[in-house]
């Protein structure tokens, strides 16, 4: 893509009961500051869409058939039985718009999410960490980095990791310069009062406590 | 605070037309994940309401009278006219809340709209960098700093900065080692593709650039 489309660039964010919403949020937040672009929200059925714990609704604007080809197609991820809850339709769209997209991806367990839809047979990928053996046997190469280009498929690592990929995004599209215009303008200027954000760097017990906390099939892909 | 008060931790974040999604969203993707807290979205008016850039409608569930003593509040900013948007019903719900909430607290240029309810009177507090002015204008002694705890006022920085803010509490609420297990859980391991998410870190240009691009009053708080 060169620095014409941006005159018009379509960004699809998929909503379905269940996602969460900093996966899809994160993205948005950078994306939808690019000159030129435009972030919808879609759904197989539009309307208010429950995010994973209950305590929040997102409006989808618009369903799957009224944005047919858009350039970004996003997918966040969500808790447990995420391809069942995304459902069919959206597989299916998913499958047909990533025919004309410029870059199919997603965030977390969104990855399952394409997997599912038969679009990461045999690429490499990232998940949630919890979540790279069902990666696998959904057919992708699972890949433990932050973001991860396959192509035209990009995969973000757990939640917060699409505010991540999504300056990348910028930065190809547009250049260095705008992308650090929007990481300033965001101030994203990281300080976690902890350095516990990936189970290679918090305690033993902390990666303990959320694996046995989790509905997720238990086992880390080899690294 | 003590342990006790886990068993039931409200926390109210308050809409209005024109928030910046990602304020809202990073502290309520970390404090929702806290055993036995409950986060709600508040507006004077409930329904959806509109980003800032109005592509994307949150729905707050229920009007500030429904939820008259949350022990947490929290106030997203928004662009330019903030305060004017938020509505003198939000500035008198926030001077009854304070009263007995744990913490009253922002992120962005939320800070204004606690300003301009008379709350940070002389406190130290923190805001969008190129809000600084506005705050210090609105009574507030402005600090660049990350978070900004002065008493139960507690302010963040700019958007993502709600994210770290979040990850406080959770440690003086409930421990480290939860907030640890909510930061892998989200897999915060921040890893932006460039340096430049505060204005003393960005390439000069790319600051002139965000600040040209504002609305904001054009100073910037001494350091």
């Amino acid at each position: 893509m060169n620095d014409q489309h941006l005159d018009k660039l379509e960004i699809a964010i998929v909503l379905y009961d269940g996602f969460t919403a900093l996966d899809a949020i994160g993205p948005y937040e950078v994306l939808s500051r690019m000159p030129g672009a435009h972030v919808t929200f879609i759904a197989a059925t539009p309307g208010p869409l429950r995010t994973d714990n209950g305590m929040l609704e997102l409006v989808a604007e618009r369903s799957l058939e009224q944005l047919e080809q858009p350039d970004i197609i996003l997918v966040p991820g969500g808790p447990g039985d995420v391809v069942a809850r995304a459902g069919e339709p959206v597989l299916e769209w998913l499958r047909q718009a990533d025919r004309t997209s410029t870059w199919t991806t997603s965030v977390c367990t969104g990855s399952l999410i394409l997997a599912a839809a038969g679009l990461l047979d045999g690429r490499r990928a990232t998940s949630h960490w919890l979540a790279m053996s069902e990666l696998r046997q959904l057919g992708a190469e699972p890949v433990s980095e932050r973001v991860v280009f396959d192509g035209k498929l990009v995969t973000a690592a757990g939640v917060s990791a699409g505010i991540d990929m999504a300056l990348t995004f910028v930065a190809r599209l547009a250049g260095d310069t705008l992308a650090q215009a929007i990481q300033l303008g965001i101030e994203y200027d990281p300080q976690p009062p902890f350095d516990a954000g990936s189970p290679h760097k918090a305690p033993a017990q902390v990666v303990e406590l959320v694996r046995a906390a989790s509905p997720r099939v238990q086992e880390e892909v080899a690294r």
